[in-house]
């Protein structure tokens, strides 16, 4: 398919990437940073364009890949009559883009995209389109990049699923973070986790999180949480998750 | 090395496993549960017992892999002069082995073990030893079960690491499990978010999860923070959680 990315950040690039490496052509990529844009049509041997105004209209699909808060005003006098456009925000409602098109709907990427990223992940994409022109297209260009993780979700669901994602991902990115910093101050090597928090992922492939819950809190092990707690004095906001998520196991157990 | 096993649980069995895979002898598997002794015995094709008035005197090296409050019980009556003897907890100090031997130490294995597992997992290991015999041979142990990962750490240095194994391992597996819990309320599908589980933990080998730190926490982003907390009215639990991780990334921020 011939396509315009709209945006030039973290979405918008990996998308394009991957786009590239399923053999698509990405005709332009507009977008307002101009470094940004340049930098990324030279790496995909096509045009940028910094207005909406030069804006190819030969395309087959538009692709916004802006943060939330900027689809509005994006969009506002954007008409691309006849063409699919699609956005790919998961808290933002597909009735956003109906002004612009008479096929519209969205394209959203359930994975933390970095574009200094060196390997591309597997993307599950939910798809929505407001008839079955819209659906069936953007559904043939996710089914070109993640064949096995396409799914259709309206805007009640793309939420729901962005809250999951934001728990698994942003929640646990934090406590890596906050163990991070605590490894540094007690002079412990965090590099020495790794193989644990891949271990902790992976097999989520073949089992159900619940059934290999292990460690203090679900064993009731209240001298080893006691002694852990204490240790945890001099990290105040590492003593209080403890204690929540801790809680949290114990009334599950 | 010759090595008699003491404990049948997780640990016991995926330690002698790697002990087989790098070639050791595994020559006895002592353990009160009868029929797990005599499972591991048969797969290791050793001999098992339940009592430890039988243990084999010929060993080279004694791992007490059982948990932690067995840990005095198992050595009260326990004197294997000349000999290695070591266990494999976090949380028990290295001197609970001193009347055993004169050669004792610890052989803590930082990683969640469970004996289902299909494929063995990169396992770090953490040594001491109250002595250069016993502090080279477990070492050596080590290195030949995990060539990269063999580190010293005396007693408080294994309950900080554990502390922080606890949090990346159990608190970020009880997120999952809360989240898989969601899923199945809402009639999402939770396996859609494994390559993006994956993909965070990953990620964690070649950058700093501080550098990582996405979403609408770190972003400030309060309108999606209030639609998320409004949708999860319906999960107390997930909400209370997803209140305090998400104070904490703001205060980070």
């Amino acid at each position: 398919m011939n396509i315009v990315i709209i945006g030039s950040g973290n979405a918008a690039t990996v998308l394009g990437r991957k786009f590239k490496t399923a053999g698509h052509a990405i005709v332009q990529i507009i977008s307002r940073n101009a470094s940004q844009a340049s930098e990324l049509a030279y790496e995909w041997d096509t045009e940028s364009a910094n207005y909406l105004s030069l804006i190819n209209r030969d395309a087959d699909v538009y692709l916004i890949a802006v943060t939330d808060s900027a689809i509005p005003s994006v969009v506002a006098d954007l008409r691309l009559p006849g063409k699919v456009i699609a956005h790919t925000a998961a808290s933002v409602p597909m009735e956003v883009l109906k002004h612009v098109s008479t096929h519209y709907g969205v394209f959203y990427p359930l994975q933390s995209l970095i574009k200094e990223m060196n390997e591309l992940p597997e993307i599950p994409i939910f798809i929505d389109g407001n008839d079955e022109f819209a659906r069936r297209t953007l559904e043939k260009l996710a089914h070109s990049i993640s064949f096995d993780h396409v799914l259709p979700a309206g805007d009640e669901q793309r939420i729901k699923m962005h809250i999951a994602a934001v728990i698994v991902n942003n929640f646990v990115n934090h406590l890596y973070t906050l163990i991070e910093d605590y490894c540094r101050k007690e002079g412990l090597d965090f590099k020495q986790l790794v193989p644990l928090i891949e271990e902790t992922a992976s097999r989520l492939e073949k089992a159900s999180p619940k059934d290999v819950q292990t460690g203090p809190a679900i064993r009731g092990d209240q001298v080893t949480i006691d002694k852990h707690l204490e240790i945890l004095e001099g990290h105040p906001r590492l003593k209080e998750l403890y204690g929540a998520i801790t809680a949290s196991i114990r009334h599950s157990g």
